[in-house]
């Protein structure tokens, strides 16, 4: 039977830039699974009522029906343990909860601002006046006004991103030798950023940057080859 | 042989209040071992040349001499491998890297502004000076203009804790179902603030205030019982 899972799409079914989704793509790579990423929009939200929530990605399996990036991670070991651990142990899955959060509660909010625009212009038409409401609702002002000037929004995401530098300096990868779900998780941000912006947020001299051009080459450069907007593919303004 | 190891202390030789000796502290109770604590100031860099740095906590078991906190919890497990562990497996020791600079570049700047009159306060007078200079150099300012208002330096400290309150939502310690030397890091900086100054940094409601509190309890109240100033024993102004 085969894995499906719901994956954001943009106004060009090509662009698939979630962040959690790009997590569940990498791990189902780690795993050797294979699945059908099956496009999804914002408002397309009756596609996974079964699923009991709203967002994507949610995954398929059998009977097996799993909503969350991280409850899918935690599934495929459970369901695959003959295949490559995600995760590396009970511990190192707990301690991920953690890099979990610090992706949503601090990642995420550092880039988000300097995105949006992007974005709300690459997204399907049918998702905008969603897209328009559901941001200026989180963050109480036109959409207009959340976006920051790029020099703004890569400075304090470089300053978010002192953490995740001064691993990277020591260790080539956040699970250690080899790269697993942790590593999944942050690059996700990055690819979403890569894949709708122009913006190059770490200097080539970071260790965060090689790191990321490592996970773009991992599984045959499954990352790398990954649709990009057009004004994505241009220098930096 | 005893077990020793350099552990920062105030002007009043009680006073132990290092984030990083507490961390060590800790990780000798989590397995079981004894030592001693030598009390050790900012200024007494030849007592510690043995070491080839300048820094405490600095551990000596017979022939070993080890420098940096995580590195003797990572010594401790190699040397001590048949009491419980500190990191649990590999993946979980390299995870922890992540926190380990999470608390160097994130917590800890978040909190040094609050707490630093309260620091120059409690050390010993022979350390002022050097202290004075060593964080002016730093900060490139008076040290009268690095201390924040506490109410500002809070509210900073709560942003920067959210990825850690989202955590402990959702699982008692960050190493899962026990603690281990990841929790015992992060507590290390709560225990700083604690013993120097009358701040709740943390709503009595926050998750992250219970899990302090556990950790306070653990090992029969070692964090609980430690020697505070005065003046972080009276109520918040």
């Amino acid at each position: 039977m085969t894995i499906t899972y719901h994956d954001l799409a943009g106004a060009d079914e090509r662009l698939r830039f979630s962040p959690y989704c790009w997590r569940v793509r990498l791990a189902l790579a780690h795993k050797g699974l294979v699945a059908d990423a099956l496009p999804w929009r914002f408002t397309d939200k009756e596609a996974i009522a079964f699923s009991g929530q709203e967002r994507v990605p949610v995954l398929v399996d059998g009977r097996h029906v799993v909503a969350d990036s991280f409850e899918i991670a935690r599934y495929l070991d459970s369901a695959y343990p003959d295949r490559p651990g995600l995760f590396g142990g009970p511990q190192a899955e707990a301690q991920a909860g953690f890099l979990r959060f610090w992706c949503e509660q601090a990642l995420q909010p550092a880039l988000v601002r300097l995105v949006i625009p992007y974005v709300h212009a690459c997204i399907a038409e049918r998702d905008r006046a969603y897209f328009r409401a559901s941001r200026e609702a989180r963050f109480g002002r036109p959409l207009e006004q959340i976006a920051v000037a790029p020099a703004d929004g890569i400075a304090e995401l470089r300053r978010t991103l002192l953490p995740l530098r001064a691993t990277l300096e020591r260790q080539p990868w956040l699970a250690g030798s080899a790269p697993a779900f942790v590593d999944y998780m942050v690059f996700g941000h990055f690819q979403f950023v890569r894949l709708v912006t122009p913006f190059e947020v770490v200097e080539p001299t970071d260790p965060v940057h090689a790191w990321q051009e490592r996970l773009l080459d991992a599984y045959d450069g499954l990352a790398r080859s990954a649709w990009r907007v057009p004004a994505a593919c241009e220098a930096p303004a």
